[in-house]
């Protein structure tokens, strides 16, 4: 990500100096166009950007503080309040110091991997503190806008805590579902449908950038841990005082309505989850189902119909099936598009879902 | 869904009797094709598809099998063992059950949504128990085919064991933790990706309906949600202990490490999903993100490129982010074909990102 800064930055005509404790990566970010290597004879910096993992943030802002007296210092590490409170313990210069969180991630690293388009329109939390000097913060948030980023000012804190609910406890909830799928029985997984797919998508990642992510952010993901954990152990009560009336053939509905209760809230908290757009809510959007036979060449001839009819398709997915040679494609649009997008798709021989 | 099974087995020219205790349903029924009215002269039927709610069906399939001494008696009920234990606790001939499960939801329902192929190479799932005449099964299995479906023969336990891990669980753990959105600041909420909207998309879920397929399968989901809340405790206090360490300034790599076991067995679990094509895991497939402007008429050319270079397309995802007006369009093919797909897409001016 530090190669992806130096990219975007020298885009926009900004000199980059380069430093790496690795020479291999070093001459790789080089080599890319992301700045030049620093050398002793090289002018001191104006603004230091640290991009190191989490567990050395807090000492690497600490010593760029000390080893530029001058330089505005921010960092590009994706939990905050750890960090900072490690480098303000130390001896460097607070009013000099604004810790950074670009929401720009990405599956691969490394400088090869670096993108100078990569924080373009993305929000780039900023997180000062009490001690940070305003005109230090507002040579960061002129850097983020360099780099094509939306600044967002918060404290480190604030930044912490929403991550933790927003990021790193879906990760660990999808992880721990999968974990759960690891040891089932073959024939009980091929039971399985989008959902599933879904909710487990993001157990992909890599452990041990997630583990570090997470050590970093401990404190603010336990205490979403346990209110989730609460709620879990209530509805699993509910649950087990329902299987036991069941058996009995009496009436399970009262506790059944704690049940019901966390999936209403589940409908308020999924509506402020912000779409795509970050703005419109996805159920501000109607989809048109269409069929389609699973070959190349379908596919196109679907998005030029829609494109000639002059809608404009703000999301899709396809939807398999297992063994399925057609597929279901749904197609997302503004509601008013809706009946033109199925009168084009109608004339020109598809078939829409009711 | 019942009126979808009439619509799919009419497309097969089998004769179709319908009932339904409300007259307007019954009406819209015939009025789409899924059958006729049943009346006293209509001739006894050979098999019953039951198509009631969960909490209804144990008494509903007995009933049938009453009234129609000779009638093999079947269901499309989501959850089986309860149902059928009721069943088989009441009057009727057992060996005249088998109970089923097509595995094809939808969001919408009634039989103004119906569809004739609703059921095309769609899991359905058959459980009968060890009092079920085979002859009766094979009947069974005869609709299922009939009706585009694959048969897939299951015990209710195994079955409702099933779907409690790959839907019912999903499902409630997605609920879980969008109540917990429900009840954020909204700038916690603003700061949001892609992972959140993925393990939260089935929150969105109607909560009756829900609370009523849960209650039916309580026993069995209770079950894995015990296992899931031990394992979320064990996460919670290994991050309490590492969030201690890291106050103090220790090293907290030895309680992480239960966490990175619960991120590893979740990168196992993951990789266990049957994908969209139900056999070929996602991580077979190379993803070819692509630029494109955010407006109508620029997917068209994409999947046309894609079409006239051969490729088949095997998914695709919009990843929009906050504010932005371009987006990047993740275009999912096997390995070989991710050059041809690169080199056509770039020779057709397009960026594709490395």
């Amino acid at each position: 990500m530090g190669a992806s800064v130096g990219l975007a930055l020298a885009r926009a005509g900004i000199e980059v100096l380069l430093q790496d404790r690795d020479p291999e990566a070093l001459a790789e970010a080089v080599s890319v166009g992301a700045g030049v290597a620093r050398t002793p004879a090289s002018p001191p910096p104006a603004l230091v950007v640290v991009a190191v993992p989490p567990s050395a943030a807090g000492a690497a802002l600490d010593l760029e503080l000390r080893r530029w007296p001058k330089a505005t210092v921010t960092d590009l590490t994706s939990v905050k309040a750890v960090p900072i409170a490690q480098a303000l313990a130390l001896a460097g210069d607070p009013a000099r110091l604004v810790g950074g969180h670009p929401m720009a991630g990405r599956e691969v690293s490394g400088p090869g991997a670096a993108r100078a388009d990569l924080f373009d329109d993305r929000l780039w939390v900023l997180t000062p503190t009490a001690e940070t000097d305003p005109a230090r913060l507002a040579s960061v948030v002129a850097l983020v806008e360099t780099c094509g980023g939306l600044p967002l000012v918060l404290d480190p804190a604030s930044h912490d805590r929403a991550v933790a609910l927003t990021s790193h406890t879906p990760q660990l909830l999808a992880s721990l579902l999968a974990a759960r799928l690891a040891e089932a029985d073959e024939g009980d997984v091929a039971v399985s449908g989008q959902g599933l797919r879904d909710v487990t998508r993001v157990a992909g990642s890599d452990p041990v950038l997630w583990t570090e992510i997470l050590g970093a952010n401990a404190g603010p993901v336990a205490d979403i841990l346990d209110r989730l954990a609460s709620d879990l152990v209530g509805v699993r009560d509910a649950l087990r005082s329902a299987a036991d009336l069941n058996r009995t053939g009496a009436d399970a509905s009262v506790p059944l309505e704690a049940v019901t209760a966390v999936l209403r809230a589940g409908n308020e908290g999924r509506a402020r989850v912000p779409d795509k757009h970050g703005g419109r809510g996805a159920a501000e959007y109607v989809v048109v189902p269409v069929v389609i036979a699973d070959r190349a060449g379908q596919l196109g001839r679907l998005f030029a119909v829609a494109g000639e009819a002059g809608v404009s398709i703000e999301d899709v997915r396809i939807e398999h099936t297992v063994g399925r040679l057609a597929a279901v494609v749904e197609l997302s649009v503004v509601p008013g598009a809706a009946a033109a997008l199925t009168d084009a798709l109608e004339v020109g021989g598809w078939t829409v879902r009711a």
